[in-house]
């Protein structure tokens, strides 16, 4: 009798953006005029940069002809993509990498859920809390985990909390763990962890022999001169960590997914016998067997990206995100609310309004301020009593939104 | 201490395809004036038709505008393109399909290997030998296996041999087993299983509370009427069976990347407990946390790909493949070659000349031919003494190719 993978069912039904849609849409049909702004979901909403678009064309061109035609590529990815990004997106930081620790996805929701894959179920994984729920998830979904208990914290994982009394900075955890996931510009929080923040890591990682898995999709975002935008910028790193990078909201490729992952060839893991081995090998060979390479027009797009063009247009959008950030988090900020996020990061962190909870906030924004935006404490229960806004959108609506909310709550 | 998956250390290290190019790779650089034809790898080599590249290009320019621009899509991909998969690839075999049953992906490799995830490891496997060897190898990296044998047998997988004796058709496992791979038109044997072959399957399944994983990523290349396209044109399959298509092979988008799964509702597990559970609701539930769904313009070029314009343009490309096959399948036979397959499947199987080895042969035919194949014992233990040819490839290529090998055995 066919059985199904039962860690499937240890997951909590209600998903996070479902939720929201849910409540959005009940609104909006009680209320079909108002003009509702939706500053919720952390997408992208810009087109394409000029530059990007003329490669992505070229690149579907290349498959109009006999002598062009690309069919099969290499499952991790075309070189001449690896090499730009080696090139332009760590050689300028001081990180020297080879093309072969650099693999080409379709994007990191992918790369940090597929990652578990080459590891054993038996180490012991350490998440930050509040989090991007695919962390949390799919190591239940791979059965790390036991059930989850009535804060929604699962048996066998360990949760660093991340509030305002630690400045959003997870602390060292006191039991030795195998697996620490990092994520800086971190979501939801919108903080940016300094090189020494990195450091202790760097350090604790290679004291205990652990892995991180460092999380960097909104590196692009970092405006302060002294964050890093790789942890490989700390001496180290490459012994002790596999860093996640994507196309998606440095480029607007949210939709088009392109992504990709560092597995330095440094970084070793041990077998049950207790041999070292390499885990670039096995994300290789994972890669070969289970992916088939990212779409050729695609990598062609992102390759442009990093284009002299296709940089400096890439930026203007980025600080177009950044300048709404601003705007939020100053707008706020004058209305009496505590803020956090928006200088490294797309993402305004707040605390709600006279101890709100997350939801309860939720609720009056929509359905005082046609404003939807995300509860915090759907990235876990230290995300309680925060709420996220995000800074992907038009300005009109953005500067809308701003001054309905202080309308609202301002002085 | 961060341990690696063990289980990747069982696989054997020697994978087909870069022991092939390893081989060529010497041949070519002892004789660099040598003309090598390849039609060793399965890939496609045809242009992209020019429906098809329309819609690409219209897909790249919605992202260009913001009033056109799309972000994140649906993770199971956008229902325009269920809807048409449903009207025009099942609808005329008299299969009816709901859209929330058809998933859209980045192709079948990803698909069959990931399909792994929503089972238990205690399910018991059964697969085809010869066979395309990602089925076996995920199972053994996801720890469903024991060590493999001086054969090349997994310790914990049923296999069922296709041979000559057989007509290349399994025969029903003698023990029982939760899931099935079965794959028709079969790559590697070109062989195409009929209704009443199918029809043995899925009573077995449905007697045995067993998943058949239905691998049709070569339906395109049916060209017998009676041979069925999808196993949903057997009754009761809906209950007992998964189905994989591509758009790789149908429209040459080995490099585009999209391919498409079935889960239909009717598909139920069981759980620990002893309840049964749908398998489209883990489907769907592993699709949202694990995958960002396909590229936007890719599924616009898939649409066109079933638009009456495009299905015309796709159908003479295969055909003139299928015509490269009946030349490679007449010519060999002529030769006093066994032939199997090049009917419904672009690929010949043939039996070795003289009794030589798969690697024997590939050997032969690389230097004295200047042909590449693929050594039939590469897809298992029961393909020793055959060898796959491929259809793909350009007719003056496939014509040389033949021609040099009747020179060489020809009567």
């Amino acid at each position: 009798m066919a059985r199904i993978n039962d860690n499937y069912l240890k997951l909590q039904a209600g998903y996070l953006f479902p939720e929201i849609s849910r409540r959005v849409k009940a609104f909006t049909d009680a209320n079909p005029d108002a003009k509702v702004i939706r500053l919720g979901i952390g997408d992208v909403t810009r087109p394409l940069v000029p530059a990007v678009l003329k490669a992505f064309h070229e690149g579907v061109d290349d498959l109009a002809k006999g002598e062009t035609f690309h069919g099969y590529g290499p499952e991790q990815g075309y070189s001449w993509l690896a090499e730009v990004v080696a090139e332009k997106a760590y050689k300028p930081l001081g990180v020297e990498l080879k093309t072969s620790e650099i693999f080409i996805s379709d994007g990191s929701k992918c790369d940090s859920a597929n990652l578990l894959d080459i590891f054993d179920l038996g180490n012991k994984v350490a998440i930050g809390d509040p989090v991007y729920p695919v962390y949390n998830d799919t190591n239940v979904m791979i059965g790390r985990t036991g059930k989850a208990n009535e804060k929604g914290y699962y048996e066998g994982i360990v949760y660093m909390p991340c509030t305002e009394e630690n400045n959003f900075t997870p602390e060292l955890p006191k039991e030795k763990v195998d697996i620490i996931y990092l994520c800086s510009p971190n979501n939801p929080t919108g903080t940016a962890a300094s090189k020494e923040e990195l450091k202790q890591w760097v350090d604790y990682a290679r004291a205990n022999d652990a892995i991180i898995f460092f999380d960097a999709a909104y590196e692009a975002f970092i405006t302060q001169a002294d964050i890093p935008h790789s942890i490989y910028e700390i001496e180290g790193a490459k012994e002790c960590a596999i860093e996640i990078r994507s196309f998606s909201k440095t480029a607007g490729f949210t939709g088009v997914r392109c992504g990709f992952i560092v597995v330095p060839e440094a970084l070793m893991g041990t077998t049950e016998t207790g041999e070292r081995y390499s885990f670039n090998k096995l994300w290789s060979r994972r890669t070969s067997t289970k992916f088939n390479g990212a779409s050729y027009p695609v990598q062609k797009a992102a390759a442009a990206v990093y284009s002299d063009e296709g940089w400096a247009q890439v930026q203007e959008v980025i600080d177009y995100y950044m300048e709404n950030a601003r705007i939020i988090r100053e707008g706020l900020t004058e209305a009496g609310i505590t803020c956090y996020g928006g200088v490294n990061a797309p993402y305004i962190w707040l605390k709600t309004p006279e101890g709100m909870s997350s939801w309860d906030f939720f609720d009056k924004l929509l359905n005082e301020c046609f404003v939807v935006g995300t509860p915090g404490s759907g990235f876990g229960p230290s995300g309680e009593g925060y709420f996220r806004l995000s800074a992907f959108g038009d300005r009109e609506n953005v500067e809308t939104a701003v001054s309905r909310i202080r309308e609202k709550w301002g002085k």
